[in-house]
C-alpha cells in the first residue's frame, strides 16, 4: 500500500518508525505540523513523542514552539498541552486542554490572521528569537531562522518527491519552505487526494507576484507541494484517519438567523447589488453556517449556480452539491464529519471535479477576497452597538480559539456579515448573556469592517450609517427583547452625557461600558437592574 | 489661459459661472467632490453655495450628503459645516468646525478605510437609502443610486474630454463613475499636472482584475480620468490655489522617535530581513513622519535607492528627493506647504519623472501593500499594552479626523509600525496623557496587526510574542517613566486576577481598564494614585 502512494523510490529508503524520530525533537525545538481545522495533521510522531514524555515522566521537560496552520487533531495537540509539551503556539487552536494551558498562563499563544501567519513565518518574524536549538545543541552555524523540524501528512508522494496533501493544505507550503528538516507521514488509511489541490509557494517582496485568480475555479499552481528531497529526513506510515466530530445540528435559532440572512440576500439581488447567482460565498463552521448553507438552495431562496470561496467546507456543502445548485467550491480544508468523509469518498467522481483545495494564504487572501466580492459570514462572541465585534477573548481576557480567518474575510469581503444568536445561556439564566453589548470587551473586527449584523430577532443593515444610527438599528433589529430597554438606556444616557460635552460622535459611558459584563460576573446574568 | 487647458472644444460651450450652478444642488442632494488631504478639491462652487446660504439665511435648509475621498479645503468644507450645510459626510475630514458638527451630533459622519470607500460607493452601499432628490423633486425614474452631482477639479482636460487632476486623485475616478451630473472646475492658478497620474477605473465583481503593480513605479492606467462627456453639465474656471498650511516642525521628541525607528530598520537589514535599500516606505503626515523621512538619508542611516509607496507626500519627501537617495515615490496626493509647492513647480523637471499619483483605491490597496511588503508607519491617539491602537475617537467617543488609510497600511504591511510620543500634555500636566494605556478606549488597529510600537523612550518589537510578553515589552520600552509603575501594576494585578480564574490569555481588570482615563477626566492627569 505504502509503495503505491510513495512514487519516489529514494524516499522509501528513508522509511522509519515514529518511535525512532524522538531524538530529532530536543527540548525547545521549533516545530511545524501540517493540518487545518483538525484534518490533514500528522498523527504518528506527535503521538510517539507524547508517549515518550508520558512513559519517561518528561512533562514540562520537553517543550516545543509549535506552529500549525490552524487547529490540528485533539488527540495530538490537546494531549501535548496536557503533558505540558507546548511552550509557544500560533496562530489558532481548538481543544479544552490547550485552551486551559493558554488561559492558565502555561502556553504562550498568539493568534494571527490565518492569511498572514504563513508570510510572517517566512519573513522570519516568529523564529528571530530562536536560541541554539538544533540537535547538536550548538549554535546554528548558518544563523538559520528556519523551523527545526516540520512534519507534514501526505496522502501520496509524486515521482519528483512532491507532497500531495490530504484533506487540508493550510500553511504546509510555507512550513516546508521554512523547514530545516522535513518528515512526511504518509497516510494510507484514506484515499490519495491527488488532483484536488492547487498549490502556490511563497515568494517574498520585492519578488511577490499577483494571484491571478479571477474566479473560484481558477488554477494557478501545481497539484502537489514541491519539496527539496534532501531535506526529507524520514518517511513514516500513518494508518488512521483524521479524528473529526459530527456537525452541530441546526436548531430553531440558527434556522431563524439563516432565514433573515437569505431574505437579505434576496433583497440585494432584487435591488441589483448582487447578481442572481450571488457572488462567491464564505461560510464558517457551526450550526448557523450549516443552516445558512442549507437554506441557500432550499425553500423560497432558490439561488442557482452558486460558487463558494471559503476557508473550510463542512458537511452542509455536500448537500448543496447534491442539490445541483453549487457549481464550484474552493477552500483550504474539508472538515467533514466521519459520515461526511464516507459520503465524499463514495462519490469522489461527482464531487472532486467541483472542488479545489489551496493554501490558507490563498483561500484567505484579502487580495482575492476583495477582487471576487465575497459574501463573508462569521460568528462572533459578541457585537457592540456600534458594530465592533469580539471574535476571540471572552470577558476581554479568556482566549477561545483565536482570530482564525474572521478578519481576513470580514475586512475584505463585499458583504461583511456577523451572525449570532441574540443571547446565550449563562449558568443560571437561559438568556443570561446578551451577544449585543454596549462595548465589546475585546475588538477583533472594527466598526469600519462590518456591513450586516443578524440574529434570530432580525437583521441590521448598517452600511453607510453613522455610529448613532447604527446603534439604534442594531438594538432595534438584533437585540433580544429582554435586553432592548437596557441597551437603549445605555445609548440614550451616553448620548446625553457625550453630546453635551461635544464628544458625541460615538457616545460611550466609558466608566460603565462593561457594567452588563460585571453584572454577569457577579449575578449570573447581563440583565442589569439599572445603569448607575 | 482656460482654452489652453481645455482641449475639448465642446466643453468650452458649457462654460458657466459658479453662481449659476446653485439650482443643481437642491436640499438633500448626494454630492461628491474631488480632493484628498486638502489638495485638488473644488473651490468655486462650494464657495458660491456657501455664499448663497449665508446671504439668504438658508442655514440648516440646504443640507447635503457629502462624499470626498478624504479631507478637502478648510475654507470650503469647514465653512459648509459652520453654515450647517452638511447632513452626512464620509469617509474622512479635517477642520475644527466639521469636527464640532460631528461631535455635537449635527453631522452624520462615518469613517471608512480609504481604500474601501470608493468601492463601497460603487457598490451602491452609500446611496441605497437615497430618497427622490433629483432636481425636479420627483422620484428618479431610473431608480438610480448614483450621486446627484460630482464636482471635480482639473488641472487640464484632454481632447477626448478626460480629466487631468491636480495634486490629488483620491476617489475622483469612482465619484465620476457614480455621477449623474459632472461639473469640472478647471484650475488655472497652478500648472497642468499632465503626465503625473496613473489612473485606473473600477470594475465590480465578478469582473474585477488584479492590479498588476510589482513596483512603485509601475504604470497600469491612463494619464487622465476618462469621462462620459454627456454627463458633464458645466465647466467653471477656478482661479486660486489649494490652501495648504506649513508643515509641523520637528522637535526633540519626534527626532528621538525617528532615531529609534531608524536603528530598528538598520537592525532588520543587518539580520537579513530587509534588503539594503529597504522596501517601499509608507509614511503619514506630521512632525514624526517628517523626522523619520528626514532621518532616512541623513546621519548614520545612509539608506540608498529608496522607494516610497504611500498615501500622501509632504515636504520632507522633496528633501529626500534632493538628497539623491529617493528613486521613486507614488501616492494619491501631494500635500506640500505653499513653499513646498513653489519648490516643486520650480523644479518640475527633476521631480516629475520620479513621481506618480494614483487613485486612493490603488495607493491604499491592501493587495498591493501586501505584495510590495511595505514598511507602514502611522501615529495613533493611544496604544494599549497588548498592542491595540486607537486612531480615531478620543475617550472612545470624540471623533478627530477618521480612520484614514491607517488600517489599509497597518493591516497589510510587512512592518506595521505605530509611532507616538509616550505622553501628551493635558491642560494642567505637561505629561498628563499617557499614549500607552491599559486598554484602548476605541480600537481601530487590533493586536493582530501591529509589529512595532515606538516612542521617544524606545522601541517595542512585539512580533511573535504572546499578549503578556507584549505587555511587558511595551511598558518597558515605550511608556514614559511616570507611567511605567502605574501600567506595570495594572498588568500584574490583571494577571493575578485573571490567571487564578483561568482567564489569563490577555489579562484585564475589566471594571478598571479605563481608570487612567477617568482620572484624566476628573483630575486632569492620567497619573493615577492607585488602582482600586
Amino acid at each position: 500500500m505504502l509503495k503505491t502512494r510513495v512514487r519516489r523510490p529514494s524516499y522509501l529508503k528513508k522509511l522509519k518508525k515514529a518511535e525512532d524520530m524522538i531524538e530529532l525533537f530536543p527540548n525547545g525545538s521549533y516545530v511545524g505540523w501540517s493540518g487545518f481545522t483538525g484534518v490533514g495533521y500528522p498523527k504518528k510522531i506527535p503521538t510517539a513523542l507524547a508517549d515518550h514524555v508520558e512513559k519517561n515522566n518528561l512533562q514540562g521537560k520537553l517543550k516545543y514552539n509549535l506552529f500549525v496552520g490552524a487547529s490540528s487533531g485533539a488527540e495530538t495537540e490537546n494531549r501535548w498541552a496536557r503533558l505540558d509539551m507546548i511552550e509557544r503556539r500560533s496562530p489558532h487552536q481548538v481543544g479544552k486542554e490547550i485552551a486551559k494551558g493558554i488561559n492558565e498562563g502555561r502556553i504562550k499563544f498568539f493568534d494571527k490572521h490565518l492569511s498572514m501567519f504563513p508570510v510572517d513565518l517566512m519573513y522570519g518574524f516568529y523564529t528571530m528569537n530562536k536560541k541554539d536549538t538544533n540537535t547538536s545543541g550548538t549554535k546554528d552555524s548558518k544563523g538559520s531562522n528556519k523551523l527545526d523540524v516540520v512534519i507534514v501528512e501526505a496522502s501520496a508522494i509524486t515521482e519528483d518527491g512532491g507532497i500531495i496533501p490530504g484533506a487540508s493544505v493550510g500553511a504546509s507550503p510555507e512550513l516546508i519552505q521554512m523547514a530545516e528538516k522535513i518528515i512526511i507521514e504518509v497516510n494510507t488509511a484514506g484515499p490519495s487526494f491527488e488532483g484536488l489541490h492547487d498549490i502556490t509557494m511563497t515568494d517574498l517582496p520585492p519578488r511577490r507576484k499577483p494571484y491571478l485568480i479571477m474566479s473560484p475555479e481558477d488554477r494557478i499552481g501545481t497539484p502537489h507541494i514541491p519539496v527539496d528531497p534532501e531535506r526529507v529526513v524520514a518517511i513514516v506510515e500513518s494508518d488512521y484517519p483524521d479524528q473529526t466530530q459530527p456537525n452541530a445540528p441546526e436548531d430553531d435559532t440558527s434556522r431563524a438567523i439563516a432565514n433573515n440572512l437569505i431574505e437579505f440576500l434576496k433583497h440585494e439581488v432584487h435591488h441589483g447589488r448582487l447578481p442572481q447567482n450571488l457572488l462567491p460565498i464564505q461560510s464558517g463552521i457551526g450550526n448557523i453556517a450549516n443552516a445558512v448553507i442549507g437554506g441557500l438552495s432550499g425553500g423560497n431562496a432558490n439561488f442557482r449556480n452558486l460558487k463558494v470561496w471559503t476557508e473550510v467546507l463542512q458537511d452542509s456543502f455536500l448537500d448543496l452539491f447534491d442539490s445541483g445548485h453549487l457549481d464550484f467550491a474552493t477552500a483550504t480544508s474539508i472538515r467533514f464529519s466521519p459520515d461526511g468523509f464516507k459520503r465524499f469518498y463514495d462519490n469522489w467522481e461527482s464531487y472532486a471535479p467541483k472542488l479545489l483545495l489551496r493554501s490558507q494564504q490563498v483561500s484567505n487572501s484579502p487580495e482575492i477576497i476583495r477582487r471576487l466580492g465575497v459574501i463573508g459570514m462569521n460568528t462572533p462572541i459578541e457585537v457592540d452597538i456600534y458594530a465592533h465585534a469580539n471574535s476571540t477573548c471572552v470577558m476581554g481576557s479568556r482566549m477561545l480559539n483565536g482570530l482564525g480567518g474572521s478578519a481576513d474575510f470580514l475586512r475584505s469581503s463585499k458583504y461583511s456579515i456577523m451572525h449570532t444568536p441574540s443571547t446565550r445561556p449563562s449558568k443560571t439564566d437561559p438568556t443570561g448573556v446578551s451577544c449585543i453589548v454596549p462595548m465589546c470587551t475585546h475588538v477583533d473586527q472594527t466598526e469600519h469592517d462590518l456591513d450586516v449584523i443578524v440574529t434570530e430577532q432580525g437583521l441590521a443593515d448598517v452600511r453607510g450609517l453613522s455610529p448613532r444610527e447604527r446603534a439604534r438599528v442594531i438594538i432595534e433589529k438584533c437585540s433580544h427583547p429582554d435586553y432592548k430597554p437596557i441597551l437603549l438606556e445605555y445609548l440614550e444616557r451616553a448620548e446625553y452625557e457625550c453630546l453635551k460635552k461635544g464628544w458625541g460622535h460615538e457616545p460611550h459611558l466609558l466608566w460603565n461600558a462593561f457594567d452588563m459584563h460585571k453584572n454577569l460576573n457577579e449575578k449570573g446574568t447581563m440583565k442589569l437592574e439599572k445603569w448607575t
